[in-house]
Parts: structure tokens; C-alpha cells; sequence
């Protein structure tokens, strides 16, 4: 670092994914280092539909560490923001950018202040664990840092050292897996996970059961599972966790309720006879994993005309991330939506009148996906390569 | 028994009380013989304001026996049905009535035929045991055969005979308690409780854990609050059982939903801060148990304001049982209904066109009472004394 009138600025920016569990993660063991009480597992989604873009600057010219999260400025007092910083600046090394006649030593970085800009090109806190994405350029929720099927091992250390992601599989081992979101509200949750899991595990009498009996041996079953790509074993799989995760958000006092009456109907209504299953979301969004896209289609059709878009809404904004699945199932616009003929289950059960129009704000269709990258194009920064103001 | 051409007919009539749980039975551990996995506790309600009235026939023109059940006739093929009519038999005795001049030995029950007539003056299968109450009269449901508190003891023994029902506490003992149920919908359930329980046995990974380690402790604690009429500690034991209840229906595959929207806001906006605790049924409507009948008052007041009659329906058919609640919470007419103010943490919350009218059928208010009683005002008898028909 050389003189007191620097005023470089140098700046990376990445863009992670993020993931959706088929095991759940629900309870620590520690709260301050944030260790699980049971392994989880998840898929990653593909980032081209569903990511978080980070950008973190350094300057000698900043006073301060501060954030903006899409766009809008955020404390970074509490707890979890103040471990990772001083996680980052403990472990950093020396950095040299030639290009700009720049040179930080190790030691350097305990004095230098950040600047950090990250987006979410989905709903915040709805349930999309999207502050695992928005945190894992900054090294927490470890299970977006690898694409594909991702386990994170609970640890046993009380420093938590072994509590680690380990990659199960990568992306193309299950390529035509699809995955569709059905995004049921946008507003915030209820209950935050955080105070939610810390509620569930001094109440509930069900969750020591949950993370030491029963989840150790879905695990392993999930597993064998993803590596033998066994569809029916997946799928149950998935949704049993997902049910039992609800079920003990509902033993924990006072009760969490993650789902309602739309998720209910999306859930017990299209996935018990597809060939599809429900992921995880601590959330009132619907997340359904299809087959393949043969599948996908069928679904899609039959959310389509269950859950037709408001009159107001258009297609192309109604159905996000893989359109192409769209196509399939033969939708072009919503003439196509208006002409789909009642699934044979419903027929004559349920009148048009009683359909849910509005109900679901949009769809996003998506499949697992790779981990991490960092953006070689410039362009692509949340913040000024000037001013390091978003 | 005398000669064949004897027309006589004998019947005697029962009004047997309907029971709310505290600590939930669900889960046998024999279905023939209906034994169940864990011990449970119920609140008899009084028979003045929710019952079933049944009366039994007798006579030798009675060819088969048959059973009307509200005024229709149901089929007794099925085993239950079987397994009463056996027990009752078997367990008849000589039976004299001088003034009809008519003497039945206990060996003639086994050629003798009955004629049963049931009514319940509550929703059948909406989730009010109402399965139980009709059954009562006829040996089963032993919870509703005393009045006030009773357990259901499961019991150890593979034949059932330790499995028996265990008056608390009589009605008079804690009888300041007030119970409103609001019926949500006059819907039958959509999982009857004899399958469901079922498929939570074969296929809940929590349920064992809840019947041996959760429910024997609650049940000891439930006792304990029962017969020290400590409030607060019966609440909270009601709450969790009922939400993990609810917990273990979700943890079934496939899950069972027995609650709706609006019996999650009614319990979770209304009950929380009041002093009073939700009981366990298997459907959705919502039983709030209140402390005494100032809170009831309140209660019943934050419930007509946030769950206000449709406009077509009157307040008389609209709060059912004792009546007497509504004059203390100062409601005489719809118009007093009308003026409700905002309890104060709905206040700018809730605007008045999110109010849910029409959500709630109607509310019965009653309290703890009696066990079941054979009426000797022939009136009330639901067979014609001559035909033996309804």
C-alpha cells in the first residue's frame, strides 16, 4: 500500500446460486457459529434463472464497511455480517493488481474498509433461501458453493471445523430433473428461519427425534438416491422431509405456519399423481421437481390451468427462467392458457369459478445448475469502479 | 318370551354427551379391537347443549336389525357396527317390564333383533367426535361415558380389558371453564380419523416417539393441572398436544391437513394473548377453551369481530348452546355485532373488507358436564312405540 492520497478502488464481483433442500436444514446446534443439528442436502439451481450477483470493493478512500442489498442500503452490525467480515479479513492474502499499480499485503486488509452491493433476481425472504445466496460469495451457507447435489455435513466439533458442504454430484449427473417454483406471495415471512429453528428446538418435543433419528437415515437413502438417479425414492423422499419439517415448525410453540391454503391445494392436488415431488422452502412457495421435461410440461400445464395468471398479467412475465418448458407444453400465450382442458382428476370437481386466479404472483422454471463463478466482465459490478457507490 | 303372535315392542332412550380432547388419542395399537397407542384426556361437554340422543328397540316382529343414524338408514355390515351388536348381546341380561307384561330371558337377545335411532344435534364427522357420542349408548367411545374429565386409559393388555375410561374430575369440579367451538364448515372431513390414524401409524416417522415418549409425561401433567385448576399450565398442554396432533398429520404420507386458513387465524390471532387454549378436533373448526366466562365474554366478542355473521344470518341460529355468553359480552342484536371495536392488536392492521364473513357457520358455546343418562320421558324417544320406525 503506498501514500496517504491513493484513491484506487479494486473490485471483484461473483454470482452464486442458490439451492433448494430435499433434506432439511431446521435447528443449530450453535447459534453463534451457526453448526446444524442434522446434515442436509439440496439441489443447485441453475444461476442463468435464479442468482445472487455480489460485488465487494476495497478502497483506502472508504471509512466504513457498508452494504446495499438490491439496491437499498443494510445495518451490517448484526452478529452473522460481523463474523463474516472478520472471517474476510482474517483470511486474506496478498493481493496484487498490476493493472492498476496496486499492491495489499496481508496484514493490510484488518485496516482497509469494504464496500459490498448484492442482488437477488428473485423475491427476498420468501423463502428461496436467498440469504444463502446474497451470503455465500461472503462464505456462509455453505451449500451454494457447489453446483449440482450438495451435502452439508452437520460436523461433530464443537468449533464447528468439520461442519462442511461436500458436493454429492455435479450438475450434469441429473441434467433433466426440472424444478418449478410457483411463487405464492411475495411478501416477507412471518417468522424469520432464524428465530423460527431457535423456537423449534427449545420447544419442540418432536425435533431431537427428527434431526438425530430419523433424518441420519434419510440421508443416507437420499444419497443413494441422487447417485442411482431413483426418481420414486427422490421424490419420497423429498416430500416426506418437507412435510416434516412443517410438521415440526407446527409442534414448536407458539406454532410456525410456513404454508397455506394455496401451497396445500398446489401440493396435494398436482404433485400426489405426477411424476414430481415438493423441495423445501421455509416459505409459503410451492417448489415441485419434475422427472424430466416431459413431466415438466404435463405440471406446468396443469399449474396453468389451475392457477391461471390475473387478466392483467402477461405470459412472459407470468413464467420466468426456462420458457422453453412453456413451449413444450405447448403454451404460446394466453389463448393457449384459456384453452387447456381440466386435468382428468379434476373433471367436473372443480368449477371454473373456483379456480385460483392470482393466487400465484409467477412460476419460475429452472434445473440444477452450477456453483460459483466470479465475473470476468466488468460490467456486470453492482458499484461504480469510481465512486464504490452502488 | 311368550307365544308367536306377541307384538310388543320394548325400547328405552339414552342422550349420551360428546367430548373434546385435551391430549389427543390418534394411533391404534389394535384396530380390530380399536386400542389405542397412547393414553388421552377429554373434557365431556355438556349434553344440554351438544348430545346424542339414541333409542334402542326390541321386539319379536323385528326381523333384522337395522340402525337409522339423523333420521336415515345406514348399513350395520360394518365390523364396529358388528362388534357392538355382539358385546351387547353377550352382555344382555333378563330384562322384565310388568307392564307391558313382558319377560326376555338372557338367551333369547341372541334371536332377538334391534332397531336403533341416533341424532346428533351437531354436525356429523366434522371433526366433534360425533362418531363418538353415537357410539357411546352402545358400549364404545368410552371417554364420553362420564361426565367432567376423563382418561382413556390405552391400557397394556392384548385383549383390551385394562383399556379403559377413568373419571378426573367431575363436572362440577372446574366448572367456571367456558367452551366455544367455532364450526368452520359443515363439510364431512376429508380423511376420516379410523384411516387417517392409520396411515400415520404405517407411515409417520414421529409418531412413536410422540406415543411413548411425548404423550405419558403430558398426560401426568395434565392430570396435575386438572386437579389443581391451574389455568395457564392446562392451556399450554392443550396447545402443544393439539398442534402436535396436527404435527404427526402432516408427518403421515401423504399428509393429512386437517386445519384450513381460517382455523390457523382464528388460533393464532384470537387465542394467543387471551387467556384461553384451543382443544384437539380432527376437522377444522376450532375449539377455544376460556378460562371463565369473563374471558369467554371477550373472546366471543374478538370473534364476532373478526368472524361477523353473513348478513342473512341471524344472531339466534348464529351463537348455539348457552346463549347466556352473548348477554355478558353486552351483544344483544346485529347492530352491537356491527359495532364491535377493533380489539387492540388488530388496530390499522385489519382493514374491515379483510374481515371474514361467513367463514364460520355458527359458534356453540357450552361448559364441562354430565356423563350419559337414560331419559324416562317416553317423548323423546326416537322409534314410534308401535312400528319401531322413526
Amino acid at each position: 500500500m503506498g501514500g496517504e492520497q491513493e484513491k484506487w478502488i479494486l473490485m471483484v464481483t461473483a454470482r452464486t446460486p442458490t439451492n433448494i433442500a430435499v433434506i432439511k436444514y431446521w435447528g443449530k446446534r450453535d447459534e453463534t457459529l451457526i453448526l446444524p443439528i442434522n446434515d442436509s442436502i439440496s439441489v443447485t439451481l441453475d444461476p442463468s434463472h435464479l442468482c445472487t450477483t455480489t460485488t465487494v470493493s476495497v478502497s483506502p478512500t472508504f471509512d466504513q464497511d457498508r452494504m446495499w442489498l438490491n439496491g437499498k442500503e443494510i445495518s451490517l452490525q448484526g452478529g452473522r455480517f460481523q463474523s463474516c467480515l472478520r472471517e474476510i479479513r482474517a483470511r486474506a492474502q496478498d493481493v496484487e493488481d498490476k493493472k492498476k499499480g496496486v499492491y495489499i499485503k496481508k496484514e493490510d486488509w484488518q485496516k482497509l474498509h469494504l464496500h459490498i452491493a448484492s442482488y437477488n433476481n428473485f423475491p427476498t425472504a420468501a423463502g428461496l433461501a436467498s440469504s444463502a445466496a446474497g451470503l455465500a460469495c461472503l462464505g456462509s451457507a455453505c451449500r451454494s458453493l457447489y453446483g449440482g447435489f450438495v451435502k452439508w455435513d452437520m460436523g461433530k466439533e464443537d468449533n464447528g471445523s468439520d461442519s462442511l458442504a461436500i458436493q454429492l454430484a455435479d450438475e450434469k449427473h441429473w441434467e433433466e430433473l426440472v424444478i418449478i417454483i410457483a411463487v405464492v406471495s411475495a411478501r416477507q415471512k412471518e417468522t424469520s428461519s432464524t428465530s423460527g429453528m431457535r423456537d423449534t428446538v427449545e420447544t419442540s418435543a418432536l425435533i431431537q427425534h427428527r434431526a438425530k433419528e430419523v433424518v441420519p437415515k434419510r440421508v443416507v437413502q437420499m444419497e443413494d438416491a441422487i447417485q442411482k438417479r431413483d426418481f420414486p425414492s427422490f421424490a419420497r423422499l423429498a416430500c416426506t422431509d418437507s412435510n416434516q419439517f412443517h410438521a415440526v415448525c407446527l409442534d414448536t410453540y407458539p406454532p410456525i405456519f410456513y404454508m397455506n391454503d394455496t401451497s396445500h391445494r398446489q401440493d396435494y392436488q398436482l404433485c400426489r399423481e405426477m411424476e414430481s415431488c415438493r423441495g423445501n422452502t421455509s416459505g409459503p412457495n410451492a417448489v415441485m421437481i419434475a422427472r424430466n421435461r416431459q413431466t415438466a410440461a404435463l405440471l406446468l400445464q396443469r399449474l396453468l390451468y389451475n392457477f391461471p395468471p390475473q387478466s392483467d398479467t402477461d405470459l412472459d412475465s407470468y413464467i420466468i427462467g426456462d420458457k422453453s418448458i412453456l413451449k413444450d407444453a405447448g403454451i404460446k400465450d394466453m389463448k393457449d392458457v384459456e384453452a387447456l382442458t381440466p386435468p382428468p382428476e379434476v373433471k367436473d370437481n372443480i368449477p371454473p369459478a373456483q379456480k385460483s386466479k392470482g393466487d400465484v404472483s409467477y412460476f419460475i422454471c429452472t434445473r440444477p445448475g452450477g456453483g460459483p463463478v466470479v465475473l470476468s466482465d466488468e460490467t456486470q459490478a453492482l458499484l461504480d469502479p469510481l465512486t464504490g457507490l452502488p
